[in-house]
This record gives C-alpha cells, sequence and structure tokens, in this order.
C-alpha cells in the first residue's frame, strides 16, 4: 500500500509542502478576518462572527500541526533553546490569565541547573509540552511540581502529581504504547507526545511517588543528540 | 520512531478522528462566513473578503484530503458508484462553464458499457480522478478521448492525450513510483492518484499510442474486491 517505500525524502518533502501550503491558506483567512476586524466596531453583529473565524483558525493549526507530528518521521529543523524558559513559557500560556501575585503559578516550576541548553524543534518541542501538560491535566486533580534536572546523560521533566484513582491500568497503557484511554483527547494529546519524544530522543514513564502522588516523567537521553 | 507499531487501528482511528474535527472546525469557518456574506451587499468592500475566506476553506478542505491519503493505509468506506457518471462528473466540474452547445465537453467520454457498478470510497474516488485528471493537464497540450471500459477483471480508464514533448522520462518515473518531477502540484497529484488507486486496486500507467498521442490509464482490477 505505501508508494513511498524506499522513496521517505520524497514522502516528507511532499508533506512538508503541503503542510506549508496549508497553513499559508490559513493565514491567508486569518489576514482577510483581520481586515475586516479592522472596520468594524465591537458592538457589530460581525464582531463576533469574524472573532470566532480567527478563533477557528487557530484551532485548525493545533490539529494540523498535531496530525503532521503524527504522520511524519523526522524533525526537519532544531535550534538550541533554554528548556526551562520554554517549560514555563507552555506551562503559563496553558492557563489564562496568571495571578499576578503569584509567583509559583500555574504551579511550583523548579530547575537545575536554571538554564538547560537543549536542541529541539522549538514548535515541536512547544507543541509536546502542551500535550504533556493536558495529560497531565486530565489525570491529576491538582499539580504540585514541576521539577526540571539535567545532567550529563539526559534531562528530565517530572510533573508531580495528585490522582485519586489508581493509575495502574494507564500506566500500562503508556508504557505499552497507547491502548485503552477512553479520551479520543487525551489519546491524541499522548500519541502526539509520544511521538515527539521519540522525535527528540526522549521516552514518556508515569511512576507511583507515594500515597496519591504520580509522577509523570518526561525523559530527554542526551546521547546521539 | 513508529510509536503505532502493531497498532495501525488505533493510528487510523486517531488520524480520522483529527480529521473530522478538522472538517468541522472549517464547516464552522464557512458558516461564520456564510452568516456575514447574507447581511452584505456584493458592492461592500467587505463582500470580496469573505469570499476569498470561503475559497480558502476550499482549497484547505482540498489538501486535507490529500495529506489524509497520502498518510492512511486503507480506505475506511465504501459504496457502489457507477464509474462513468462519476468520472464524467468529476471531468465537468474540473473546467469551469461548459459550453451548453458542446456534447462532447470539455472532451469525449466513451463508455463500454455505458453504466459500470463499482465499489470505492466516492469521496476518495472523485479525488484520484481529480488528480488523474490534474496530471493528464499538466502533460498534454490537448486531451482527445477518455475511454470508459469494463470486463469481468478489470475496469480502465484510458485518458488519449497529444503531447509535444517526449514522454519517457515521465514514464519511467511514474512506473518507478515518483521521481525526478519537477513541479511539486504535479508529484503531490501524481502521489495522491497512485495512492488513491492502490486504495481501489488500481494501477496508473502512461503508454505511447502514436507519433504525439499517448494513454494515461487508470487499471482496476476487479478480482479480490
Amino acid at each position: 500500500m505505501d508508494i513511498f517505500e524506499g522513496r521517505q525524502a520524497i514522502r516528507e518533502r511532499l508533506l512538508s509542502d503541503a503542510t506549508h501550503r496549508m497553513k499559508n491558506i490559513m493565514g491567508g483567512i486569518s489576514g482577510f478576518a483581520a481586515l475586516i476586524l479592522k472596520d468594524l466596531d465591537e458592538g457589530s453583529h460581525h464582531y463576533p462572527l469574524v472573532e470566532r473565524i480567527q478563533e477557528n483558525v487557530i484551532r485548525l493549526d493545533q490539529f494540523l500541526l498535531d496530525v503532521m507530528t503524527l504522520v511524519r518521521e523526522r524533525t526537519m529543523y532544531s535550534e538550541t533553546i533554554d528548556l526551562p524558559s520554554t517549560v514555563r513559557d507552555v506551562c503559563v500560556n496553558h492557563y489564562a490569565d496568571p495571578a499576578d501575585d503569584n509567583p509559583d503559578y500555574p504551579f511550583k516550576i523548579e530547575s537545575s541547573p536554571s538554564r538547560i541548553p537543549f536542541r529541539a524543534d522549538p514548535l515541536l518541542i512547544r507543541n509536546g509540552l502542551y500535550h504533556a501538560l493536558q495529560i497531565v491535566d486530565a489525570l491529576s486533580s491538582k499539580i504540585e511540581t514541576l521539577r526540571i534536572e539535567s545532567d550529563d546523560a539526559a534531562v528530565s521533566l517530572r510533573y508531580i502529581f495528585v490522582c485519586d484513582k489508581s493509575l495502574n491500568a494507564l500506566k500500562e497503557d503508556i508504557l505499552a504504547g497507547l491502548g485503552s484511554i477512553e479520551s479520543v483527547d487525551i489519546q491524541l494529546s499522548l500519541a502526539v507526545c509520544l511521538k515527539l519524544m521519540r522525535m527528540h530522543q526522549g521516552e514518556v514513564q508515569i511512576d507511583h511517588l507515594d500515597g496519591k502522588r504520580w509522577i509523570f516523567l518526561l525523559r530527554f537521553s542526551l546521547n546521539d543528540r
């Protein structure tokens, strides 16, 4: 069935080209919407409709990134980012309106060392971190801490969270790959997260810490990078 | 790299689900645009902008179908269609505004027998025929005839067209799979067409007929269907 057998480079190029063009078309839609919005009063009854168009383009862009992540074989681009800043940025963006007076918003993020240079596709790694947060959010009643640590061999992100249910079944599912998780949203998040981690020599794990506390672990190997 | 190894059903379901949701979001954009358009004069300077939004959604939908065709393993749905009617329909839609007084518009389509029941995913097969036409259009200076024939073993569509250049290189490319065709549009069309044909037990071939006339052949096997 695979017409690209032995021609992965062609497949990747065509998918990459089609993605760019879809992004351009979506950019066009946003642009036309912005032109209309510029002329409108906020009170105009067209205003919320045009805003909905813009919101839908953003959602579409997210799905496109996810789908392309699932079907592509490798990262096409990478640069050195500071991992703790990226993690903080994704966490803060993920939750609406941080409380200005809360330095631990949305939860405590600890990093050791405080800066960790990390080679990755910035767009993809942000998407992976976004989906990791979606997963932990869905599993937990509360996220306590996110600990980022680096040594010579690996970088690890430990999301420590409280969960009232037993996570053994899910843990097995995750270790086995995907499996019988019910929510399609979480399945998609998990699939994208797993794929992105592998694209960056990373892996996903769930471990029990104590009592009702669990660790969702993203671990990137620093060898062969 | 493939987190779906041995879990093709999960992969197909997730891709299918993500596609449906992208289509819903695009439907939303079209719907909001239609609501705005309903209120507007054709003379309003917003009118063409909203129309462009709608056109872009249609182009996006086409790319989404193409990308999903390239990455999916199998058809999910099939029904019995009449192949000659579908072919005629796609050909007429492909060219703008048929001349009312020309029974052979856009070119002569002959079918023997006149009706050929054919089991396929109607959306996918139409997309395959659309791309086949894109390819033949790009290769030819003129399409003369499209001959649809059916016997017990196979259904074949022969696009007979005139081409001033030698097609040997392209012919080899097509037989080999893809290769060194320069235009990305045609590469995408060819990749989608090849993939769709294989999904429906079909194959693509280019043969020399005589002089400057060539045959672009789509052949569907009727065994194992």
